[in-house]
């Protein structure tokens, strides 16, 4: 999906939320275990619900992965069944030498069919442009991130400024606010009125809000930019909102009142 | 596999030989394409023809991952095919919030039985913390990578040291050296002997030797150790020394050539 398509969605809908499919088998409603696919079942239930609230669903692998077979299963039906006009995210946070980080964006734009993945900037340059290469296909590197251990290494200084602004501008040289997004935090929200002057017309995909303790008004107040350029990330908020019976109406009700909350920000 | 029995192991084959398996389906013997699997049956062929020349085995996932659920196959029947006194490396490259990395410790650790996994340390402690919570696994954290975008922020200056040198240090601190290893590429041999009196008692995992020109000879007399402290990888240049029926032949002779070398270095 290209900007302007995501861009048109959002406006569309008034909403810029993410909704995280981070669907943990121990955590889903006990009634589900007996379908075949536990995992997929939850995950139908929840886009269901939730498809015409918001923009996106993004995809933690390491929820999958640790199912093995079963796991890589259930995330090929649950990407197959999201609707073509919603911006798919697989959150696998991948990265490696330029041959294979070649592999790692055909696995998740072809083999997959994801619109984008969440890349690890560590190994530099050849590790992130061959996920750039891919025509309508988006990276989102990590920036500055929503966890404690963001301030090991990229809250680290190096002069005057941050690593991870440097990590940010640098990669930002690479591609384009067409082909590159960049994760920050949403508990990040004190930097964030920064990262948008070094990077005003890039999407940042939002993650914290809700289980983490992030502010959406806060992330908004900061990040909007004219384009919009926040995608806001809540994963147990939503998902795990109820466990019942019911739990896709309790998901409907939390997506819901992000989508409204974000309505008012957007002007 | 703990840190003693690695050593032993090292010490009776007098090879710290770490075999890439990075099998790309369009790279093996023609020959192969009728069998069911064919990425497993050309590893098949390669560990039988070299499994008492190396100590180890790493499986780059990307060359997996992008075969879709039919790679996962193959990456499982591989692992489960590697001689239980060979260490394993999942060359996974993963690292998410705490939570969520402790999915892919589980993965790699217990869904496919591995002995290691590497980890990219950008996100910090809680990223890294849960690799290393599993008794007698390991985690592999990238330090000075092999690639030409290392130089992009690993080896940004951190007042008088370099990033690589930081995260190296900081992140040893969270484990030990029995739970730890550490990613240095071979093409960095120049900065490997301060490396070693960063870290006297880690082991390093060598990838970039052969294919990527680095010296095994240079690697070994800055690098090694009391305790070897040294696992060299090579891929390409052993699993596709060869192309024709023989090609399992042609990877022990190249197998062969590293660990006769190796076996000089050790005294």
């Amino acid at each position: 999906m290209n900007r302007q398509d995501l861009v048109q969605l959002i406006r569309e809908r008034k909403s810029y939320l993410c909704i995280g499919l981070d669907t943990d088998i121990q955590k889903i409603p006990k009634h589900l275990l007996s379908h075949a696919d536990p995992i997929f079942a939850f995950n139908k239930a929840i886009i269901d619900a939730t498809k015409d609230l918001c923009v996106s669903y993004k995809i933690n692998t390491a929820f999958y992965e640790c199912q093995g077979i079963r796991g890589w299963e259930s995330l090929q039906r649950t990407v197959e069944y999201i609707p073509d006009d919603i911006f798919t995210i697989a959150d696998a946070k991948r990265g490696d030498i330029g041959n294979t980080s070649t592999y790692y964006a055909k696995t998740f734009f072809e083999t997959y069919g994801f619109d984008s993945v969440t890349v690890a900037p560590y190994m530099g340059r050849d590790s992130v442009e061959p996920f750039l290469a891919f025509p309508g296909k988006w990276a989102i590197v990590l920036g500055l991130t929503s966890n404690e251990g963001s301030k090991d290494f990229q809250q680290t200084k190096i002069g005057e400024r941050f690593l991870y602004e440097q990590v940010m501008q640098t990669t930002a040289s690479w591609g384009s606010a067409d082909n590159t997004m960049f994760v920050v935090g949403a508990t990040q929200s004190a930097a964030v009125a920064d990262i948008r002057k070094l990077l005003p017309d890039h999407f940042f995909l939002v993650p914290g809000v809700g289980a983490q303790g992030g502010s959406l008004k806060e992330i908004s107040e900061k990040g909007l930019n004219k384009d919009v350029g926040l995608l806001v990330n809540a994963s147990r908020a939503v998902i795990y909102a109820g466990n019942g019976e019911d739990f896709a109406d309790d998901a409907r009700k939390a997506a819901q009142a992000y989508q409204r909350e974000m309505s008012q920000y957007l002007v």
